[in-house]
């Protein structure tokens, strides 16, 4: 069997149907096997990183792995920033690069390049994945591709990479039959959860007033069983970014997230409670703001499978009180045994679920507008009220990040799709793509215009496809997020970040046209309104659409924390009293 | 002063005066003070792998550094196709990326990422640059900058990266004045000729009746001196592409290019000769095709400032007779020195020019054209025949490459502008702003419809900064040189690369329309001639414009080398007689 005709057959085992795929010398026979193979696609895109970046969201959607095939030299680098979002993120992706042939591989030679668009694409790869390299001979494919989409899924998930010079791609391998090897979490062993640490943990959250729990995107997979037991305990929960969409956001405990970018409201909320159970979190600096500051009178127990991100914390100067570096469902299934006593102790804890519910309703508001034209808040409400209950939306990043992921009212079922960590510009356009090829399901696309130029030249590939993407373009002709730091220090000087200082003007709903794609540019909230009727009235099979609106350059998203803050503290400040009313704890600044 | 006025005001002193700039959480600062700098403009581009483009060739044609700024993250990891190719060009570039500060970098946490949008750039640049290295102390900006761009400029040239936190870019540094530090190959120590290898070689050349110059990117800054050289001796200089311009195309010892995609003619002549001077050329497989049967009846000198790719020959079994690893410069002072010596031995060899003559008459010929619309040869006949005499043209990668540098009739003065080495698709477009900007003059970008979308967001820069560029786009719907590819390895089975096998059809004079630029269709060789004299009464100043050519699908380019076969066999194969009779040298098909 051919090298290539292997690797297809082993992919489509794992149940994926769609390889992300961009055409080069070096690539050509992994690409014909890919298309050769009854149960496999490859999607051609049109820049190796849409590549990388619809693989992550296939993987993030479609629970398996994502896989790309990239030529060599400018093929290859270009995946990289779409790897590292799925690094960061840890998303399971594969990325195969052909590279030029053995016998013209610039190793022992010394030189810059031999073979014809050469590069080291493993080593450059290495600190962004969990197992990256080339191959040295054709048959040790056999326990490379395993060994590589083990790594990928197993313990923190990440991408890997494997590099095959092309003249292995077309060897023969001696070998019948493709061995079916099942991989999921599950068939990883597990480190085992230490008892005597188990237990204080349990002994300390009995005497705990007010509790929370931090969902972290480590709960994907065991989002049902937390909300279940959350609900049992009567315990509220507060969740990361890639988690919107476990509940309804009507739900009584479901607070929604939090962080420097968030609701003043939760965040008011988190830093008064007296226990964080943080599971599947690596409470990163946007989610605690100020470390010292963060829940500074609460215990924290914190599970993650990953015991660096526990471990950090002891340098960093923050106690973690109990550490659970395991998995969700180790911990979980440990956590469970002792539901019965916890619930009879919680279900009379009505005193701080009144005081979240009073905070909440006093400080979780929507900010006024009063920038004229389309109000950016109302529009993220109208379209999230439009999203069916299992809508999947991919959103960029910029000011339509914190916009969407805050104040979208979410339905439990939907999932809302960004590289949250990397956070590229243009990853919401190819992500677009992966998710309606993964969930065969209208998807909306929520991009401001910086990132939706980032990888524009996908509308083609939207429209050769015809995928039911909505893009909805947030066009504020500049860089909103930039020039809030640039108000913040440096005198307003928007060098580089908007219409009048060297950012050009763009026609979005222009360019979508000559694409071949619908488009229409909304100019105020009346439009909005009538637009967002006809949306509920658009079948799934009308292919994609563009939808820019237009937006005040001046208008300038809210609240945030800025740099230095406590989480309670955002901008623009709340009154002396009004804060001091809501804290339970002491406040940091006695001169508010 | 503040650390980034600082690093303004040392390019400034260098005769810099764009930066290529993207914005970000992590490069305010650096672009602030850029762009405050009264010498020094930044030039925001739409992706950072443009910036990096752009830098590449604003080095190639200022030569002096090209520099970038770029943020954090997806920012910095999106430069790094583009130093690639500053990388295996040899071209001197600068890039400056912001990080996370310094108190949330993870290196010593051991996790995937501490602070927001943090990567280990410096670890993924290595292989890449020849230093890149991330700011330990703010203070040390003041050793690390001189090190750096004395690294990109001296020896082989080559990018370089300074990877900065966040907080020491505002840093106040305790420092008055710039010191002034001239850089330039002239001030770094070169290597000395070994004389006796010297000696040796003059005599052996002395016995050649059949001696060649083989020209290569190194020369670029002595090209003047060679050529005058090489008319005093009368030996004819074959040239890489990356010289195309340094003389004129009829000049009777310039004869071109060669290689794998080459003229007939000239491969031919090549092989034939019994004296190659090398001279700042690697002689990579593209140039040499099959190692051993190249020039095999010849004699080498090769001149390579970086004496690994000379030494690398012994290891591929090639038998380099005369190795000078100096600079082109130094080589050229020992050479002159025999001048009117071989001037003398030379001075009859017309034998041998005749056999030139003869040979690239009879075989440099433009093939034929049977595919109907227009006619790509003809097309880049009458474009290189409208440039102007100090023409800069930037081409991209794929069919347009060959067509353009191998049937483009250069005068002395111009310059073709490519990523020869790295080739990524799409470097053509943020190219020509580079060059636009650097040249102050029009240019020509030729490019495929592959090419041009991978970078096509470009399209608002350049509109936005209204430079005369005029897009030339060979649209032929597909890759066709992957076509070629399938065509001899897979069936010509087309996955991924053509329309009818997942490629989307781009309407690319609408696309470019719809960001503002002037654009015109072109479908049959009548409305290319008309087209081309519309173009000669067009003035400088008149903005950008694409052409549209729209190139039948079925097309192929001719002739290159296949896999394996020696300079002189070009496919498609001439019949046994004419090869025969043009040889010289046994040929090594007996039965061709």
């Amino acid at each position: 069997m051919k090298l290539t005709d292997y690797i297809a057959s082993y992919l489509a085992q794992l149940d994926i149907k769609h390889v992300f795929v961009l055409q080069g010398g070096a690539a050509l026979h992994l690409i014909d096997s890919i298309e050769k193979h009854p149960s496999l696609s490859a999607i051609a895109m049109q820049h190796e990183q849409s590549c990388a970046m619809a693989a992550d969201s296939y993987a993030k959607t479609h629970h398996v792995l994502g896989v790309t095939i990239a030529t060599s030299g400018p093929g290859a680098t270009n995946l990289l920033t779409g790897i590292a979002s799925s690094y960061f993120d840890s998303v399971a992706t594969l990325h195969i690069t052909g590279n030029v042939a053995s016998f013209r591989q610039s190793h022992k030679l010394g030189v810059r390049q031999y073979g014809f668009q050469e590069t080291d694409i493993v080593s450059m790869a290495k600190p962004i994945t969990k197992y990256a390299i080339q191959l040295k001979r054709p048959n040790d494919i056999i326990t490379v591709l395993p060994e590589a989409i083990k790594a990928a899924l197993s313990g923190r998930p990440g991408p890997v990479l494997i590099d095959i010079p092309d003249d292995f791609q077309r060897e023969i391998l001696d070998i019948k039959k493709i061995p079916f090897e099942a991989f999921n979490q599950s068939t990883v062993n597990h480190k085992v959860i230490q008892e005597n640490i188990f237990n204080n943990f349990i002994v300390s959250l009995k005497q705990a007033k007010k509790p929370l729990f931090i969902l972290g995107a480590g709960c994907h997979n065991s989002a049902e069983r937390l909300i279940s037991l959350a609900t049992k305990l009567k315990i509220p929960f507060l969740s990361t970014w890639p988690l919107k969409g476990i509940a309804n956001h009507d739900d009584e405990l479901n607070l929604g997230n939090f962080g420097t970018h968030s609701l003043r409201g939760n965040n008011i909320v988190l830093q008064n409670c007296d226990f964080i159970i943080s599971i599947g979190c690596r409470l990163d600096s946007k989610a605690t703001a100020k470390l010292d500051t963060f829940a500074r009178e609460a215990k924290i127990a914190m599970v993650d499978i990953d015991h660096n991100e526990i471990e950090k914390f002891a340098q960093l100067g923050k106690v973690i009180n109990y550490q659970f570096p395991v998995s969700v469902q180790v911990f979980l299934d440990a956590f469970s045994l002792h539901c019965e006593d916890l619930i009879e102790i919680f279900k009379n804890n009505d005193v701080w679920l009144n005081y979240i519910t009073d905070v909440t309703q006093e400080f979780n508001y929507i900010p006024e507008y009063n920038y004229g034209g389309v109000n950016p808040y109302l529009a993220v409400e109208l379209f999230s009220g439009a999203f069916c209950d299992d809508q999947n939306i991919c959103v960029d990043t910029g000011t339509c990040l914190p916009l969407t992921l805050v104040y979208g009212k979410e339905k439990k079922g939907q999932q809302y799709i960004s590289s949250y960590n990397n956070t590229p510009m243009g990853y919401a356009l190819p992500a677009s793509i992966g998710v309606a090829l993964a969930k065969e399901k209208e998807v909306f696309c929520i991009v401001g215009d910086g990132g939706l130029q980032m990888n524009i030249q996908e509308l083609s590939t939207l429209n050769h496809l015809k995928l039911p993407v909505i893009i909805i373009v947030f066009n504020n002709s500049g860089h909103c997020m930039i020039k809030q730091t640039q108000d913040d220090w440096l005198d307003s000087n928007y060098f580089s970040a908007d219409c009048n200082n060297g950012l050009p003007h763009i026609n979005f709903s222009e360019v979508a046209k000559a694409y071949g794609i619908d488009s229409e540019k909304v100019e105020n909230n009346e439009q909005l309104k009538l637009l967002v009727e006809r949306l509920h009235l658009r079948m799934d099979q009308e292919g994609p659409k563009l939808i820019e609106l237009v937006i005040n350059p001046n208008f300038r998203y809210e609240p945030i924390i800025k740099y230095g803050n406590p989480l309670e503290n955002m901008s623009p400040e709340l009154a002396y009293i009004k804060q001091k009313k809501a804290m339970l704890i002491p406040s940091l600044k006695e001169n508010l």
